[in-house]
C-alpha cells in the first residue's frame, strides 16, 4: 500500500512537510511509501515550481480538485490558520485522512466544528505539535512515568520568539483577531500547553493575564497606524487535575529568543528540564547517591533514545527541526496504516487549544476560568 | 569616629553579619571603622565561642543589655524571623541604628509598625536584602537606565531552592503560619520581588496561587504527622504601574536549585537575564549591529562594574556570597555616616513585602489584589 | 539532467548518503535531481531491503557492476575505511564522479594515489567532511574573512568521543593497523584538521605525541587478550604558515563526549569559539563597544547564516546532523554540473590527512615533521 | 598564641592578603589570631594610607626592618616577581615564616635557592597558589582518590586572560625577560601547573613549543617601538610518571578570556572538568546507571564539600576569590600551629615551577626536556 499526499501550501510549513514526508519511508523504514501526488498554491507558478522541487507529480492552485483526487489519500494543511477550517472540513467530506498545522483554528468553536466533523467521518487526522516528537521529549515522558523523578507536582513553561519584538515594525494582518484569531498564544502558546498536556496531564483551572506591548504599529501605506487587537505576551497560572500546579508563559515580543520553549518539572525526587533552543539535551536532576555528587546532568540524545536511532546510530549527532517533522509524519503514516488514533489527533489538539483561549478569557473577563 | 555594633544571633546569617562587618572597612576604605562590640546568642557559651572567633568585645545571652549599651551605635538582627519584631522595636526605642534580616516580620502589621516606628525615631536601618548588591545587579540597573535595553516591558523571574523538597523531611515550626509566617514567599519570595522593585518599579496590581506540595509532614517525635500550613509553591502575575506586565514565581520543594533567583527583563531594544546561582555573570542581548552577529552575550564582572573593584582589580576573578554581605554592610555604614536613608531601608523592605502578602491574600481569595 | 547515483554500503554512513541525496533538490531546489540508481551492500538481502527502504532502482551485492553501469554518474563509498582506495580508483577509472567517506585511506601513500588518479582522470570528487558545511562554520569563515576577530593567531581545537573509553570492550579490527590504519586521528582527528585547514589555513610543521590508553583488550572469542596497535589519544601542536601557533586533540576514550568537535580561534581583536555538540551555535567576543558590556555571545544560526535558509526560514529552529550531510550533498552536485572543483575534494582531503599522519610520524619519531 | 603578620605590598595581592589574613580566624575558627603588625610599602604615604584600612598597627617603607622586627612571625611577599627572591632569603634568614606570591622568582636557579634556604632554616613556607584550595577542586581530589572516575589517564588545561591581547598596548618591563622573567608561563601557566599537580602527579617530560604574538609594542616615551622578549602563548604536551598524557596550554592573549583555568581530566570510568570563571561548579561524568541517563552533571558546591561549610551552611551561596585566599591563609597558620609543612610549601612550588621552565627550554631547544 502506498499512500497519496496532497499538500496545500509552500511557505515554511510547507517546505517542511514536503521535507518530512520525503523522507519518512527512508528513515523510518517501517512507515509506509508516501506518493507526492499534488501540490496547491497560488499562483500556479508557485505551485509548478515547487512541485518540481519536491517532485510531486501535479502542480494545481485549486485546493477543492486536489482534495477530490482520487491519488490523494492525505490532505496536508499548511496555509494560513484563518483558511484551515474551510480546508479541513472540505478533507474530510472527501474521506481524507488530515494533517493540519496548528492551531487548529482560529475560534475554539471553529476548533470544535472541525474536530466533530472528523470523528463523524472517522478519517484520521494529526495536528501539526512537532516539538512533542522529539526524542528528549519521549525520553522525559519516559523517565516520569518510570518514577525516575518521583511525582510530578510542579510545572513551568515559556515559549518565546522576537518576530514582533521590533516597535518599528509595520501593521499586518496578523495583528487583526478576525484574521489571526489569538497574538502569541496561537503562534507559540500551544505549543507549550502541548508540552504541558504531555507531561502533566490535563488543567482543571487557571487564572490568566495578556498584555499588549504595542498597542499600535504603521500602516504599511504609510496612512498611520493600525490597531494590535491581540496579545504580545500571556501568563497564566495553571492548576492541573492531579493537584499539581504551574505556570505557562509566552511572548512574540521577547528580543534574542528565536525558538525558545522552555520548561522545568518538578517531581518529589527530581526535576526535568529542557531547552528547545538546544533541543537535543534533557538536565535531569535526581535525589539519588551521595549528595556531594547530586547535580543536574546534561542527557545528550543518542541511540538510547528512540527514535533518534532512525536518524543516526550514533548519540550527539544532533537532530534538526525538519528531523522532528519527519518523526511527526512517520507517527500519522503509522497511524493510518494501523486504523488508530494519531497523536496528537484533531482531539488531542482540541484539548491543546481550548487551554489557550481559556487563558485569553480569563486574561479578559478577569476571573478563574475552569476547563 | 568609629561604630560600635551589636550582632544578635550567631548562624548562618549572624557569622555572615560578623564577617562583613570586620570586612568592609578594609575592603572599600572609605567606610567608618566597625568596633565589634557585642555579641549576643543563648546559651552564652556560644556567644563566648563566637565572640572570640569573630573578636567581639563582649559576649552575653541578654540581647536587652545589648541594645542598652552605649558602645553599641548599630544592632543587627540575624535571629529567626519571628524574634525581628521585638527586638527592632526594642532597638529603634534604644535610638540605634538597625539591620535588620529579611523578611522584616511574619505579618504587614508588624512590619508596618517596624517601619513606622523607625520612621518617627529618625534611625538608619537596612534590611538583608543582600543579593541587590551584586555588582551584576548594579549594572543591569544602570544598563536599563541608560536605555540599553529600551523600556522594559516585561518582566518574569524565579527564586527556588530545595530544601523542603523531600517528603519524607520532618515537620518544623516553619510549617506553621503562626511562628514562620509565609513559606517560600517570606523565605525566597521576598529576595525576588527586591529585584522585581529595583528593575521594574512598582507593582499597581496581581493575581496568584499558591500551593502546598506535602500537606503534612512526619512529627519528630514519631506521634504522628503535623500539618503544614504555608505554601511551598507561590506564583503570581503582575502588572507593573508602567503599564508593563510580569510574572514571579518561588518554590522551596524544587530539587537541584539551591540558591536559584533567576529573572529575566525584556526591553523594547533587547533583553537582560541574570541568574544567582552564577552570580558573577549578566546576560545581555540588544538589537544592534549585524543581525548576523546578534545573540545574548555573557557579560564577566569586573572592574568596570562598581563595587567589584573593592574587592579585586582584575576581572573575571569572581566575587562570592560574603561579598556581597560586605557590601550591603559598607552601604548602611556610608548611609549612617551620611545621615542619609539607606537602601533598602525598613520603608523600601515594607514595600517588598507588601507583595508577597499580597500574592498570599490573592491566592487565598481568589481575587485581584491592588497594591 | 539528472544525475545517476550508485551508493556503497547501507550502515550509518550509508544511509546518511541516501537521506542527504534524496533530500538534497527538495531543499535547495538549485542541485540538480538525482537518481537513486543502484544501491551495493553484502549480503545482497540486506543491498535489497534497503533499496526498497531508501527507493533505489537496483540493489547489488557487486560493487564492480555498480561501478560500470551506465546509469551511474557518481559513486558514493560509505564502506569500512580499508576498501576506499580500491574501490575509488576503480569508480575513477570507470569515468565516474566519486563521493568517498573520509578518511581517504589509511595511509598516505594510497591517499596520494586517489588524489592523483582523480586528477588525471578529470573527474569531480568529494570527501565526506560534513562539519564544515555547517552554517554556523561558514559564518566562522566569513566573520574571520572580513576582519571582525582581526588577525587569527591561535587556534586550539579538540575532537573526542567515548567509543573506546570502557577498558572491558573486546579487542576488534579496528585496533590493528594493518585494518584500519591510524586510531583516534583516522577517526576523528582528520574532522579537526578539516576545520583548522578552512580556519587558519596550512600548517608548516609540528611536534605530537600520542597515547594508547588500552594496550591490551579481551579477544572476542575469549582466547587471551589482543594488542591495541593504534592510537587512543594524539596531541599536536602545530605552526602555521601564517606564524600563528595551535594544538590539536583527540581521543576515543574520552568518557562523556559522544561528538565533541570543538574548537577556539584567538584573533588580535576577538574569538571566536565552536562546540559541535551545539552545532546551532557560534560564541563571539570581540573587543568593541563600551568594556562593561563586552562578553562572548551566542550566535544561535538563522536564515542569516547560508545555507541554514534553505532548510528553514525561522531562525533558531536547529539544524540536525543530517542538514550538513545534505549541505555537502548540494555542494557536491552543484560543482559536478558547474564542471568546477568541489570542496573539499580529494586534492584538499589530501592536504587534511597528511596532518594526521604528521602527527603520527612526529609522535612514533619523536621529531617535528615539516610539511 | 597570636601571630604577627608582615606583610609587603599593598597592590591586587596586597590586599588580598590583608583581607584574608583579617578573615581566617572569623570564618574557620581552628586557626590562631593573627595580629596585622607592620605593612610596607613605597612610598610610605601609601603604606600609612593602607596600614589604617587594613588596621595594620605599623606602617613603613622599609621592608627590611618589617623582616627585623620581633613582632613579626610570618612575612607575606606581594610586590612584583623580581623582588620574591631578595626578600624571602632575608626574611627566612631572620627565622620568619614565608608566605609568597607566585611564581617564586624569576628563573629556576633562584627559585631552587630560595627553597634551599627555607628548607635549610626549617621555617614554613607558603606559595600563593591560591585556586587549589577550592572546595571544587579539592572534592575533585577526593573523586579521583576515591576511583569515582577510575584511573586518570588523560588531562587537559588551559589558562589564558587578554591583558596582552590589545595590539596596541604600550610596552612595560613585563615584556623584558631580564625584569619580568618568563611571559604567560610565569604570570599564568604556573597556576595550571599547579593544578595538573595535585590532580595528575609529577610530569617525567614534555615537549613544547611558545609564540610571541606581537613581537614589538609601542613604547610608553613614543620613541619607537620596544621588543616583546617573552611569550604570548605556551603549548606542551606532558608525559606524567604514571603513563597518562595530556597538554597544558597558556595565553595572555586571548580576548574574552578574564580568568580562564579550566581542565579535563579523563579517567577509565568517567571525566571531571572544571572551569575557573565558574568556580563553583565542578563536572563530573560517569559510566554509571542507564545509559540512557548518562550525562555530565554539574556539582554546585555547597557545605558537603568542605570548606565551603566554613563560609557558608547554605549551598549554591558560591565562594568568591578572596574566599579561596582566605582558605590558603587558613591553611598556612594551621600548619605552622601544627609545625607540619603546608601545601604548597616552596619546596611543592618549586615543583610546579620547574615545569614551566622546562617547557620554556623545550620550545628554545626544540626538544623533549625530561624532569
Amino acid at each position: 500500500m502506498s499512500l497519496g499526499l496532497g499538500l496545500i501550501g509552500t511557505g515554511f510549513m510547507g517546505k517542511a512537510h514536503a521535507l518530512a514526508y520525503r523522507a519518512a519511508e527512508a528513515v523510518f523504514g517501517d512507515v509506509p511509501p508516501v506518493r507526492l501526488a499534488r501540490l496547491c498554491d497560488t499562483p500556479v507558478e508557485n505551485a509548478r515550481r515547487y512541485a518540481t522541487q519536491f517532485r510531486f507529480d501535479v502542480a494545481t492552485d485549486d485546493w477543492r480538485t486536489l482534495m477530490a483526487a482520487p491519488d490523494v489519500d492525505i490532505v496536508s494543511i499548511t496555509t494560513p490558520n484563518a483558511l484551515h477550517k474551510e480546508m479541513a472540513l472540505a478533507a474530510i467530506a472527501a474521506g481524507k485522512h488530515v494533517h493540519c498545522e496548528k492551531p487548529l483554528a482560529l475560534t475554539i468553536d471553529d476548533a470544535e466544528e472541525m474536530e466533530a466533523a472528523a470523528r463523524a467521518a472517522g478519517v484520521r487526522t494529526m495536528v501539526g505539535y512537532n516539538y512533542i516528537h522529539n526524542p528528549a521529549i519521549t525520553h522525559a515522558r519516559r523517565l516520569i512515568s518510570e518514577g525516575v523523578i518521583g511525582k510530578p507536582v510542579h510545572f513551568r513553561g515559556w515559549v518565546d520568539e522576537d518576530y514582533q519584538a521590533d516597535p518599528d515594525l509595520p501593521w499586518t494582518w496578523r495583528a487583526k483577531r478576525a484574521d489571526a484569531g489569538l497574538g502569541a498564544l496561537g503562534d507559540l502558546g500551544c505549543h507549550l500547553v502541548s508540552m504541558s498536556h504531555i507531561l502533566m496531564g490535563e488543567i482543571e483551572s487557571l487564572i490568566a493575564d495578556t498584555q499588549i506591548i504595542h498597542d499600535t504599529r504603521p500602516l504599511p501605506d504609510g496612512s498611520g497606524r493600525g490597531t494590535v487587537e491581540n496579545e504580545d505576551t500571556a501568563s497564566a497560572i495553571l492548576r492541573y487535575k492531579t493537584g499539581a500546579q504551574g505556570t505557562v508563559c509566552t511572548s512574540r515580543s521577547a528580543w534574542g529568543r528565536k525558538n525558545k520553549l522552555d520548561w522545568e518539572l518538578h517531581g518529589t525526587k527530581g526535576m526535568l528540564t529542557f531547552s528547545q533552543e538546544r533541543l537535543n539535551e534533557l538536565q535531569l536532576y535526581t535525589n539519588d547517591g551521595p549528595k556531594s555528587q547530586q547535580g543536574f546532568r546534561t542527557i545528550l540524545t543518542g541511540p538510547e533514545h528512540a527514535p533518534y536511532d532512525s536518524f543516526c546510530p550514533a548519540p550527539g549527532h544532533q537532530l534538526g527541526f525538519g528531523d522532528l517533522k519527519t518523526a511527526e509524519v512517520a507517527t500519522f503514516l503509522r497511524a493510518i496504516t494501523a486504523g488508530t488514533d494519531a497523536f496528537p489527533s484533531f482531539t488531542d489538539a482540541l484539548e491543546f487549544e481550548r487551554i489557550i483561549h481559556a487563558i485569553d478569557i480569563s486574561a479578559r473577563e478577569g476571573r478563574r476560568v475552569t476547563l
